[in-house]
């Protein structure tokens, strides 16, 4: 079980989301108060897209993020206005940079919390489901990994919520032909330097958690002395595995089997549910 | 705050010590029950003793106890009648290989939990007390490792117990000159592969806990199905930060301010207190 | 591309095999006589058997040969009778753990210098070849281990010369499928405890170079004065992708597409070609 | 010995300067063509300044900088128009990340390429020059870093060519009385963030290579096609201890003993020698 968080807004430093809010993500991987696990010690990543390239950086490393100092650096010198950061707690699979999130590809990132149950058996028939000219590009040995491909393999950068629902259908057709009994768990946060979906839904409708901010009106309203609040345009947003800070009001839980989309102009909630491949009854 | 572990005995797999016991050093690295902090994951070093070299085996590594893989392959497929193993929780000092414990000199290995209080201010006072001839082989910059240089330079290998009191006694005297209340709180165990010394001390005398087994003969006789007391001898010993496995009776608690000596024979146990270098009144 | 020994005879330190002679393994690690790439710096492996377990011990890190100090101790207080060691070039894929040599799978140890051409576009249909209930153990993204797991799909440990050829068969028929014209580059080595196989083959006919030691007897007559020729015993084999020391003598080339098995009694060695799976005509 | 580089001028992207000219400093990581030491695996550093933060970014990590994903994703997505980058061959001192160059202090960077021979005979009479207020920030083991505490104790951030050749003398005047003939050997650049200077200097008059870059308004005369040289201000610079790139022309030596300044209008070459604290000769 893992942790992340999904920035979107006004440009900050990486370390004013991620180090400098009580019960902070930084935090958080020493002690978690919602999670299974009470340490996410098995390696760290953060994302960010810049104005200069075409790609985003992904720094990942297999180091407890409570004791790296690189990433400390990076949080406190590199300003972004789309980032992302999570944190790990392996379920099994090796402790190495290709299994830390996010994972990138062109333009997108991914990264996910929770778990593909009885992931060791049906790992291949989903690697199998993984279009050939992207399978090479597989590198680590995650669950979190191959959904990201599988996404990627059902349309991902055409139609996200259409993609991850395929892929979610698929994990779940799959679990089923090998008695699993509920297959998938997860929350997921996908972007393209644009906007951000973020996904939450479990095959037994206990999901884990997941939060999104307040509109940044309103909260100033309610705190009118945060400074941050001041600083950072209406649009910013947040959505993050874990409420951080102690701004009371800022955080709104992401109802079961549904999803986010983070984007220019209003932001948008949607139930979600998988689909099939050739299922013409969603998208 | 660390953890540490001190076997001698029969020789064992690492693994039987370190990893099967129901509240392993290895789950401790994860959770703590008496510790301040909850997780060690900050580093881990084994050292042991073999019969065909002069000099104790030393592994030390950056990365967190629980995940590391070549820890769990060393300690199933390495035997020794005589080894330590630490996990550490840096109270400030860098996470680096060289501020892993145990620290090794020729023969000789020391490991430590606590901390010399406000160490920032004492640091170079102390360092400029270690032996001219030795300064040059400090590697790392922690408090621990100091300790064991002074405890080196005032004639750890000639008399450990009177070394070991001359150490805590500049501390607590260079302490006190900088105006610290209480300087010095330790769980120290040193070894020559013979002999282990295990201390347990603190200025204002409540330290850190620590822990001797009972003598195997006794614990037999209450538990007389358990397998692995029936496989090692009767002078096998454990010295630990925390109690491990789950046989009652098992753990005896070092009183305060005393050191005891596990040797070929009958064990010893002693009291403890710092001295000044000079000062004939102890040894 | 890559360096590897194969020890087989009288325990000795490992130290004695890797650190100690003239261009020993470690040397190499930082300059390759007949290596293409003159570093071997992304990462190394050791793996020894040990008269205590059923499996064999491997350790394996990221990090250069040459300034691994836990390597340096391991090598010098473990002893053992059969060990492999690989220093790793990577020719792409990453520098993690699960990437490095020796592979292993029970009591199953394969390490390789080579690789197979085109391996990202060859990499899926491989993949599919492995035998569904080993596909989950694929750790890695590397060439090597999928050769590993090919081998033990067609039958490793009943027939290892037939395994490796079968998997040097399907290698070679999935690359001209793909329009690869010399699919296959490889020195393997495979051990199980008691016996070692050591395989030189290219499609090319022109293999990387491959060595194994001259009997004890005749070296002790070259060299009466080589203290450690005389700790040995006559069986005592070593299998080198460089020659090591300053013997004289010392060395044979394994001819082209060729393997020999070092075991208790006479060692052989035999012609090597890739089979097809279904064809009778090897073996 | 090590390799590194000054950049000052035009923002760029790390990348443009360390992985995309001919012999780069990356290419240099592996095969370096004026060094001792053929490879500088043990370990790299990048620092840069920006203009949100008041202190310079320092990032850097115990593996070589050719295999570092990490590196290159900093590289490819930071700007900056001041950053230094070091890849270090370790003479013997530990290879972790206190030991990486750059070392900072507030706004002040620091790296070396050399050495204080017989260090390990000189280290404790060094160490206790450092002004004790400074020595416990202290946290690795490296002559280089020792120069640095040493530079700050004399004054760096007042007057950095003095402080640079009291250090020099202090060193000097050390070796002597430990019957050290050429005690130092050194390239080393130091930045604010606003100038770079950078000294070359050895107790026997054969210092390692140092080269400055051509001023650009008569590369671009020379090469009037070189895109990047267009890209870039006049008043870009770069030092570097090995030529980059393939431009004829391009660099300059910097003679035996003697030091440059990189700043905001014209940059100077100056004469450099030791001097002692109190002696007024020179400053």
């Amino acid at each position: 079980m893992c942790r992340w968080i999904a920035y979107s807004g006004t440009p900050v430093a990486l370390s004013q989301i991620l180090f400098q809010p009580e019960h902070s993500l930084i935090d958080q991987s020493l002690h978690s108060r919602k999670g299974v696990e009470t340490t996410n010690g098995d390696g760290f990543g953060v994302g960010w897209y810049t104005q200069d390239t075409a790609t985003p950086a992904v720094v990942r490393d297999v180091s407890p993020a409570w004791n790296n100092r690189n990433l400390e650096e990076i949080a406190h010198h590199v300003r972004s206005g789309l980032f992302f950061a999570h944190i790990r707690a392996s379920t099994g699979t090796a402790v190495q940079q290709t299994n830390c999130h996010p994972f990138r590809k062109g333009r997108w990132m991914w990264m996910h919390n929770g778990m593909i149950r009885e992931f060791h058996r049906l790992r291949r028939d989903l690697a199998l489901a993984v279009e050939p000219a992207l399978y090479p590009d597989i590198e680590g040995s995650t669950d979190s990994e191959l959904m990201f491909f599988l996404a990627l393999t059902f349309g991902l950068t055409e139609d996200p919520p259409g993609a991850v629902a395929r892929m979610a259908g698929l994990v779940e057709k799959t679990g089923h032909a090998h008695d699993v009994r509920y297959p998938l768990q997860m929350t997921v946060a996908v972007a393209d330097g644009e906007r951000t979906w973020a996904f939450r839904y479990s095959s037994e409708g206990r999901s884990r958690s997941l939060y999104f901010s307040t509109h940044v009106d309103a909260l100033r309203t309610l705190h009118p002395d945060a400074a941050f609040l001041r600083s950072v345009s209406d649009e910013t947003r947040l959505v993050v595995s874990e409420p951080l800070g102690s701004l009371s009001g800022a955080w709104n839980e992401v109802p079961e089997n549904s999803y986010g989309v983070i984007q220019p102009g209003r932001d948008a909630l949607h139930d979600f549910r998988p689909a099939l491949q050739g299922d013409s009854s969603r998208n």
